[in-house]
């Protein structure tokens, strides 16, 4: 080794050294000011228990809007306003009825919601004798013979042998998406669909169904059952064929209306032009208060650039946080959101959502270049002391979907899966659900990625090779 | 590379590979099974609902030492028996009540509860002023001319910026276990002490404490304040510092009595003196029906030998599950059980405890050599798909503690720690607050360990280095 390489190496490992320790600093108080001075906690409170469920197009969505603005205000950022957006309105109406008629007379009462987006029953309800199906594959072989003037039960469970409980919800979840669609082509009059819940227990979880193209005088009611419930009804069709099903529901679909993006940002000190996004989504379902979908992530992403702040960070890059409207039924806000953004030629660098609950942080999934995933790869040992361990490739966020192109990295924080699906669309998603640590270590979590984005930037290029 | 040594290289590649495939299978077979078919909820249901908190010397505990040994014998395992150990027995009495006394006539009511082994306070309760303290230290300060005939106030919370809430327990509990013995030094007439919980809430949590060698006559009775109670109490003290507490408790010592480890093995096919436990125990506190602290641990344990004989492996060494009982407050099953095990010249080369709560396990730590641990962090890669990540050295547990030596491999399962002491040794602390995939996922985790281990054997020489 010659005398220059070896003063340059040395060099050169003496600023690793620094740089990595002053980002062992910053991301330990990031860390402490989340867990002694957080304000997720506090936000989500008040969205959840003076606000409550926020549907898209309900006065409680509005009041979110409203609720956030002013909260994202106080914090003193550079910029805060709101992004008009046009969104559905879906009206559930009085609490849904329905019982199983096993025998002539007889009525077991269960839980059942209308799914998001369904048409209502007839005024007086609906009744009719009950086939059982486990995917929408066994509609085909079983034909209009046996469908027709029936409801059909789609009752095919979450697989329990998956650990990431969103890939079981991913193999369940077109009978509750395209369950009716499906159906009604064969002369179905109503569809009942499992609660997509690895529990069992006695909450009906709602979400979106989309009829699709099918003609609207064909459309069948829809709604879900809880999976006590659907194993009742399984068993109750084994024991007498000729088992019947009432339900009766009265939600309604009004014409959309105007409803916003609420977006702050901390302009970059150095390169403003490269935008960095943060968030998750401020709509939720009606039944519970959204506490864990979306409120954890609406809450976190606001404390990503209030701890960025408290912490001293000046950002480099432009950090904005957006709490999109309208993700559960349609994604109109984050459709708008890169819409504008494509419109005034915005460079977006990164984006990061959180989407998947408000539990104790594993680490993030991408959908990245090779090179930016590597630059967090190197960061891999910054995030050890916090037990963040999971970097893998793969898929992000649907508010922030709309945004991908060739340049953009993009992340979705990924928290323990476990017990999601327990409270999901259903309503239990409530604030005593969520621990207040794991969510705060969700926000450090967030913080702590976005802050080293930020200082190093986001490499879209493959790192060019040092030869040995 | 002479051709020898290539054939070598290549034959040990393929051997290397297939073992790695076989055990690939193996775990995944042993997940599988625990997420499909394991029975660790429906004991842990049957401990919790039907029997309840289990206190040491309580008719509970006897009832859960007969539930758990005839369960171990449905198992067909090859041996059951239960090991008779002597162990205290302190009961609560009714219920206690307290209040603060922030002006004369006034009464704030607090939740408060005795610590296990205080004495009762006089039969009418006790009143008294308060002095509130952050530490054991800040007594030699204040002195007795400042604490004698007071009640001292324990109330430094647990750190908020620690990960791992053990360590914020550990920084704190030293007020519980030792207030009121140093206390009294001072000539204070009781003790309360802050709740050692994260949260602010009305969970008054019970625990251990000793009077040492501290002279009978000069016992005081102590308890514990529930967080919010201990913010009230605090807060009324600045505004009056001549504010007074009054407590109540009848709690009483009695005598020793028997009770039992509950032990049962699987005899190993190759090397049945190599003996590897695996353990939890099975007394808990008495307000809560102890779900977390230490059903959970209890049920994994069970279910670690029957998932082995689920997924048909056959045990080359001896694994023995011991049900502990009297860690709370004695620590005496397992001090029975390593006694016994030195009289009989028993080998034990591996023990595995979970007492950590049943929540999403997100690893081990090891008190084991070098040698051992290293063969366990060459296993890291078999348990990354099930989010395992945590491989440290540092503590096991406490009941497998008096079987160390030179030899043993120790090792205990690390749940995700964040809710843990949101229900430790408190009311709170019951079978709703456990998932039932998260309690399996960590007797999963625990099977597989075993696995390995009884697979390849505990190393307890360092490896040999191979030459380069």
């Amino acid at each position: 080794m010659n005398k220059f390489l070896g003063v340059l190496l040395l060099l050169s490992s003496f600023s690793l050294f620094s740089q990595s320790s002053d980002d062992e600093i910053q991301v330990k108080n990031i860390y402490n000011t989340a867990l002694t001075n957080g304000h997720s906690y506090q936000w989500l409170d008040h969205l959840s228990n003076e606000i409550g469920g926020r549907l898209s197009g309900s006065l409680n969505a509005e009041k979110a809007v409203k609720y956030t603005k002013e909260q994202l205000e106080e914090l003193g950022l550079d910029k805060v306003w709101l992004q008009p957006v046009m969104v559905p309105k879906w009206v559930r109406g009085p609490k849904e009825v329905a019982y199983i008629e096993a025998e002539p007379g007889s009525k077991n009462e269960v839980p059942i919601c209308a799914l998001g987006g369904s048409i209502a029953t007839p005024k007086e309800g609906l009744k009719a004798k009950v086939i059982e199906v486990q995917s929408l594959q066994q509609l085909d072989s079983l034909g209009e013979e046996q469908i027709k003037g029936k409801i059909v039960f789609y009752n095919r469970p979450m697989q329990a042998d998956l650990i990431n409980t969103f890939r079981a919800y991913g193999g369940c979840v077109d009978q509750r998406s395209a369950g009716a669609r499906e159906a009604a082509k064969y002369g179905a009059v109503g569809v009942i669909v499992r609660s997509m819940n690895l529990r069992l227990d006695d909450y009906p979880h709602t979400g979106t169904m989309s009829y699709g193209d099918l003609p609207k005088r064909k459309w069948i009611p829809a709604a879900a059952i809880s999976t006590n419930g659907a194993e009742l009804l399984s068993k109750m069709i084994k024991w007498n064929l000729d088992t019947k099903f009432y339900f009766k529901q009265q939600c309604e679909q009004y014409k959309d209306v105007e409803s916003h993006n609420v977006i702050g940002q901390i302009t970059g000190s150095e390169f403003p032009n490269e935008i960095m996004v943060v968030g998750g989504h401020l709509d939720s379902w009606d039944l519970g208060d959204g506490s864990h979908d979306d409120g954890a992530g609406v809450v976190q992403s606001m404390d990503v650039l209030r701890l960025l702040k408290e912490t001293g960070y000046k950002p480099k890059r432009t950090i904005r946080v957006v709490l999109f409207m309208n993700e559960e039924n349609g994604l109109r806000g984050g459709r708008k959101y890169a819409e504008v953004a494509k419109q005034k030629g915005e460079r977006h660098v990164f984006a990061l959502e959180s989407d998947s609950g408000g539990f104790s942080p594993r680490g993030f999934s991408f959908d990245a270049s090779d090179a930016a995933f590597n630059q967090v790869l190197a960061w891999k040992p910054l995030f050890k002391p916090y037990l963040i361990h999971y970097f893998e490739k793969g898929g992000s966020g649907a508010d922030i979907g709309p945004l991908k192109n060739n340049e953009i990295a993009m992340a979705g924080l990924r928290p323990d899966s476990q017990r999601y699906f327990d409270y999901h669309h259903a309503a239990n998603d409530t604030f005593d659900a969520v621990n207040k640590r794991e969510l705060e270590l969700g926000a450090a979590a967030m913080t702590s990625l976005i802050y080293l984005f930020d200082k190093y930037g986001v490499k879209t290029q493959p790192q060019p090779k040092i030869k040995g």
